[in-house]
Order: C-alpha cells, then structure tokens, then sequence
C-alpha cells in the first residue's frame, strides 16, 4: 500500500460502464495518477482517454499490483471476481449488492459509519443509489430525536438502470416515456424496496427500523429523488431538521430538490421539509442526488480513501 | 331540460385545450348530438372537428338555450363565466378548483359521493385530477375498514399542467427531462397538495381525516401514478383490500400499475397492494389513471349524466 491517496494504485473493475465512466472522471478530479481499468473481455484493448482497457480475469486481479479495486460490474460477477483481487492482496470496493448483507463486510456511508470501513478483511461495500443519500439525510435526524418509522417513494432515473436503458431514453419519443418498475420480486416488493429497508438498517445499526419503500423508475436521465416520511421519537421541529441538515456534511438545503439540480454536483439536495401533520412527530421531506456520483462512484472513492488514509496512517 | 342523455343540450367550455379536446372525444363517443363548443375571443370561429368554436362571453352562456354546461378553464375564467351560465338556466359542471372547497357546491366523483350530485344549485364542482382515482380506492377500503390515515406521494404528468407543458416535453431532449414542482405555495405545502387534502376530505365526508400529500411532476405525457400509504382501525388484509378494489367501479386491480398503461382507458388501475409493515393496520399500494379522462373529462361527464338522470326521471 503506497503512502498517499494520489500514489495509490486504483484499479476500476467495469470502467466503460455509466458508473465505471464516472469513477474515472471522478479520479481524475482528485488527482490520482496510477489508475488502470479492466473490463470484460468485449471490452479489452478499447481505449477510454489516457487508458487501454485491460481484461478483468481472475489472474490480472491477483496479481498484486493494486492496492484499491472499485467495483462497479454486476452481483454475478462481483461474486466470480472480487475473491481474486482480495486474494491477490487488494482492497475491494464493491459496488454491486453481492456482499453488502454479508456479516463481518462493511457497508459503508462516510458521512454515516466512516468507523465501520476500518473493519474490513479485505472487501467493503457500496450500498444501493438510494440507500446513500438517503442515510446521509436520515443520519444526523436520528442522532438528534431518534427514528421511529421511515416509508420512501423513489423516483429513480434510467442511469440506475445502465447504459443500455440510458440510451433507450434518448432514443424513446416523450408520448412513450412511462413510469417503469424494473426490478425483481423479493417476496411481495421488489429487490430494490427491500434492499433500501436492510441497507438502511445495516448503515444506521437500527436492526429493528419499521421501513417500507415504494420504488418506482422515472423517465430522467441522472438523478435519484425520495419523497420521505419519517417519525421519531422525541419532536423535531422541521426548523429544527433544516437546521441539522444545514450543517450534516454532504447534505445541502435547496427548497425544491429535482434530479436536474443535483446531476453532477456532490451533495445531496434536501428540501420541502415540514410537518407531517397526520402523526405527533412526523416530518415530510423531499431529496435528490446524483445517483452516478454520490449514489455509487463518489461514495466508492471516498470509502476507499478512508481505507487508504488509515493505511497511511499505520505505516 | 331535455329527456334523453343524447338529446342533452352540451356545451362545453374550453373546448380547446387537453381537456377540452378529451370531453369533446368522450361526448362523440358516447353519442351525443346536441354539442356547442366555446373558447377564448382568440379560438373563436375556429374549426373543431364538426363544430365551430363559439366565444364563451357572458351573454353568449346566458342565453338558456344549454342545459349544461361543462367547463374546463382557468380558475378565474370559471369565476367569472360560470355565474352567467347558471343565471341562464344551465346547470355547470366545473373543472376548475373555483368552486369545488365551497360549502353547498356538491364535489362529486360519481363511484363514492353519487347522491351529492342531487342536491345542487347550479354548479357541480369535478375534483383535482389526483383526488379523483385517489377517492376511487380509498372509497371501498374505508367503507370495509374506516381510514385513519392517509400519504401520498404522486408522479403527475405534464398534460396535467397544459397543452403548453405538452409542447415543451415533445421538444425537449431527454437529457433535459428533471421532476418538476411547478405548483404555487399554500402555506408551507403546495397548493395541489392542500387541495388532494380538502378534497378528499370532503368528497369522503371525513372531515378530519390525517392526509398528506407530496406532489411531484414527471416527464410522462399523460398519465398520474400515486404511490400511497393508508392506516386503517380494523385490519385489512392486502388480499381482502385486494377483492374489494376488485369489485370497485372504475377500478381495475393490474400488478404494476403505470401512467402508460393507464391512458387513455376509463378506469383507475390499482396494484402493489402490500403490507405496510411499519404500522399495525398499514397497507401500501400504487395506483395510476388517466388525468385527462377519469382525472377531469370523464369524471364530468359521469357527474352531468347522474343530473340529466336526475332530471329525466323527474319530467
């Protein structure tokens, strides 16, 4: 492990995809100069601006000369890779949900649990494009009147679901754009729904939330919103919340969030916040995040460079 | 006023814009010979299909030569225009929230409040195009468990803001579309969220039912999806919930529902019924209907017909 962030040496596991392709932007911004990425076989030799796509086979991730890998491929192949590039003495960030109920792995939100990433054994996981920002908002309204009961409605944008649907969307006439719920049953909700109630859970060590989802995929290109309900324990005025939320890092005030005002931009929009008049202490809130950037690739990197610094640190 | 539904004198007012156009469509369809249509000084003497637009002047609705009168323009265009409709003897149905929160005015969605339609003095008042298919559901699962509460996180599209916002959406690139509120405030809500309340309120005749509502557009054409949380006093199963919506008029139970597949049909699609499980009576469900049809033309033409009904009955 090299002695600072821009000596370390990163490799981007699924670099051509629309997250991979915002890690390398992402990099590039924070100055890290030895970066390699790897792909799929399809993949292998294109060139992505400075870089030649290397081939993501076992044997190229273990060898050892690497210290941090970003993950951002499918759950299959997370769980056929990511194994080769611990044992070849790597660090994994992993972007896919293949290991991010697993005990023992970290899941980690900086702003939320940064101590959590320093527990790790080689892998640590991202967590889903809706769970991060909406911890990041949920955090510090926790700490300061404790949670009781949170329900979400998502309006997810088509980056979530890659490129491929991106590209639908640019080619698809407005008369067609319709909502869409693309993801798998668990049980009576979908995957996406029950990931966001255990990833929380996981995230804010409240094993027990009371959280429902709602998930619902929306005609934007980039961009993840939440409508939000939550009730907590003791009163919080929503002056009283706006003002938290002022200070909570990553997090900014914005009076109506939208995807468009947070593409491309770090933090995560909040706003609309009230009282939920229909319960004692209940508010309603509205947020909105880059779901490429804080969503998956950022929240990565800055995992990463938690692991990194603390590595620095030790030696 | 005559005796047959076909032979009803119908004029409708507005007849230009989306919902105009829809009423004109579903009037045709249902067989009615006796249409007038009228618009602004600007549409005036313009062709719509078989009918010339007629300029909706004072004097031009005051005549008594309508029997009624549907209206679908601007909530200061109603003030002003629907008084003189009535003066000449013309029952109106109007879709603009003018005079819909007025005591004595019956707010009518045929499936739940029929027999309100009976007892007005000249205005009838059609609900918001989301509290109409909202109170369509709600209906049946409160008459089987009573309602105790109620969320509501909408997805409206942009025909519910106008053929203007049409326009905009069918020229703009995807990589511009974003969620909009493009409400005006009311206090510390949006005015449609206040209005989702009221009107729920007084179309169920409950009062002081606990109801919030986050409103939201999305870059869909036509079409409005609600996703929605209700707590009830007896336990209601999502099977049972299920059976009775079911059995509902104008409702249809449809896995996923969505706004495009929603549109252009007459019933409120229904589906997602699931357990809410943060609450002991809690179920979470999702529905989507046609903003244009049951949402505003259909819904007014469903209450004009429980009058002319009314009427014919009474001659």
């Amino acid at each position: 492990m090299r002695s600072s962030l821009r000596d370390a040496r990163v490799g981007v596991v699924g670099a051509t995809g629309a997250v991979g392709s915002v890690t390398l932007g992402l990099l590039r911004d924070r100055g890290y100069e030895n970066v390699r990425v790897f792909a799929s076989s399809r993949s292998a030799g294109r060139r992505l601006g400075a870089w030649t796509v290397e081939e993501a086979t076992p044997a190229a991730l273990s060898r050892g000369d690497v210290d941090v890998f970003l993950f951002s491929v499918g759950t299959g192949a997370s769980r056929v890779l990511v194994p080769h590039a611990v044992a070849g003495g790597a660090v994994v960030v992993d972007k896919s949900s293949a290991y991010r109920l697993e005990p023992g792995i970290p899941l980690v939100v900086p702003e939320v649990n940064p101590g959590r990433a320093l527990e790790h054994d080689g892998i640590l996981a991202n967590p889903n494009c809706c769970t991060i920002p909406l911890t990041c908002v949920l955090g510090p309204l926790h700490e300061a009147a404790g949670l009781t009961r949170v329900r979400v409605a998502t309006y997810q944008s088509v980056s979530g679901a890659g490129a491929q649907a991106m590209e639908r969307l640019r080619g698809e006439p407005p008369v067609d754009h319709d909502l869409r719920m693309d993801w798998d049953f668990d049980g009576e909700e979908f995957d996406e729904e029950s990931k966001l109630r255990s990833e929380t859970r996981k995230i804010m060590e409240l094993p027990d939330l009371p959280i429902q989802a709602t998930c619902v995929r929306v005609p934007v290109m980039v961009g993840h919103a939440e409508a939000v309900w939550i009730e907590t324990e003791s009163d919080l005025a929503p002056e009283a919340a706006r003002a938290l939320l002022a200070e909570a890092p990553s997090v900014r005030i914005e009076e109506a969030p939208s995807p468009g005002k947070a593409a491309g931009i770090d933090d995560v929009l909040v706003g609309r916040i009230r009282r939920d008049p229909t319960v004692e202490h209940g508010l309603a809130l509205f947020l909105a995040s880059d779901n490429l950037r804080k969503g998956a690739a950022l929240n990565a990197i800055q995992i990463a460079e938690l692991v990194l610094q603390r590595e620095r640190t030790a030696a």
